[in-house]
């Protein structure tokens, strides 16, 4: 018997037709789907799929133990999220081991910023893995606010907004253009950083990108707590002809 | 009549089913088709839909007046730029006006250091134009490397081999994980920048990512010319339980 493989593919920023042609096939022809998601939720990559599956599909949802409910410095944090990862690990390559191919299911780009990496890692040398890049969440929103992020000679930084505050106003300072994922209820923490370093005018939140509650706001205007999936964009003003 | 739709459409990194869903319809639909290329070139944009298109597809190859052969800082290069992405606008405002909806290709993501930006920017107020995000090439490189970007809190920094060499030390010393565009004849100064940041034993290489000649080198290793199109990656050793 072959083993099966383990695919790692990104779905995209959130509108179904905006993962990939390969994406969508191997979706549509999944037999094993695994997804993580919180606990008590639908999960926001199952949703993107919803319509798409097979009828005999065979579901593994992935439940995140602790997601913000515990600080990420605590050490339990790591222990009880290694633990899961390793469950969850040991799961699919059950799966592959009885010859199952297995999709599972990743927002965005599988490896910028997103938990299959943790599989993926804990996969190497028990199955093969193959992984489909997607759309990011960052590209859609830049799509959303229907401007360039990058220009010419422009330097992009993607931060994430759980960074410390005057870490956050330096790499601000210092950069063409700018994207800050991971915001949620560090928003005001954003807000007075982006306002530190001098530009706050030109600061746009993108929520929900590429699905039906997308919204693009001036960063002054926004509210004091947003969705964690909230992009902030500062777009690049580079050389243009 | 309706006006036309300029549509700006997102390719990926390279391999055809790396496309959206989204773009996938428009290039297989369209029957006006737009793409940059150099003078004389099939053009790489064009390569990728080949054998998608309609049989009555009308082309508009918009080819460069120059590409690296006058020096970006040279007054001429502007110029001559400029007044060819105004005589591209004019050509897809005159097709948008009568009507027809034009698709233009853009390899990777059209608001990500692409040139369709210098036209959307110049259609404002005269036709309608959508955009449909791609995957970047620098997911299509990162997912050849077999290692995710980021990892947890990791701050990515993008910028462009055409910085001063000064300014590209500075940047590779200061960033977790970095991604490196528009390398080509630049390849020399970036090994030397990426030496001098002391970073040379993790810098990766990665030519033609998602295509045929797909290459991932590590950078002290690499030839001393290499493709426009390459990308240099040093991947984030963030946070990962």
């Amino acid at each position: 018997m072959t083993i099966g493989t383990i695919h790692g593919v990104g779905l995209g920023p959130g509108a179904a037709d905006l993962m990939s042609v390969r994406a969508d096939r191997l979706v549509r022809g999944a037999r094993h789907l695994a997804y993580f998601r919180k606990a008590g939720r639908p999960g926001h990559a199952r949703r993107i799929v919803e319509g798409l599956l097979r009828p005999d599909v065979v579901e593994f949802p992935m439940e995140y133990p602790v997601t913000t409910e515990i600080a990420v410095t605590d050490p339990a944090y790591n222990d009880w999220l290694s633990g899961f990862y390793a469950d969850c690990t040991r799961h699919l390559a059950i799966l592959a081991g009885q010859g199952e191919d297995v999709v599972v299911l990743c927002e965005g780009d599988p490896f910028f910023y997103g938990s299959f990496m943790h599989l993926h890692a804990r996969l190497r040398g028990i199955a093969p893995v193959a992984v489909v890049p997607g759309v990011t969440g960052m590209s859609g929103a830049w799509t959303a606010s229907d401007l360039p992020i990058t220009w010419g000679d422009d330097v992009l930084t993607i931060a994430t907004a759980t960074l410390p505050e005057e870490e956050l106003i330096r790499r601000i300072r210092d950069t063409d253009a700018l994207v800050v994922m991971k915001i949620g209820r560090h928003l005001p923490k954003l807000r007075r950083a982006v306002a530190a370093a001098g530009r706050e005018d030109t600061a746009w939140l993108v929520e929900q990108a590429a699905m039906p509650g997308q919204r693009v706001t001036r960063l002054i205007e926004a509210e004091a707590v947003v969705p964690y999936f909230s992009i902030l964009l500062i777009h690049g003003q580079g050389r243009r002809p």
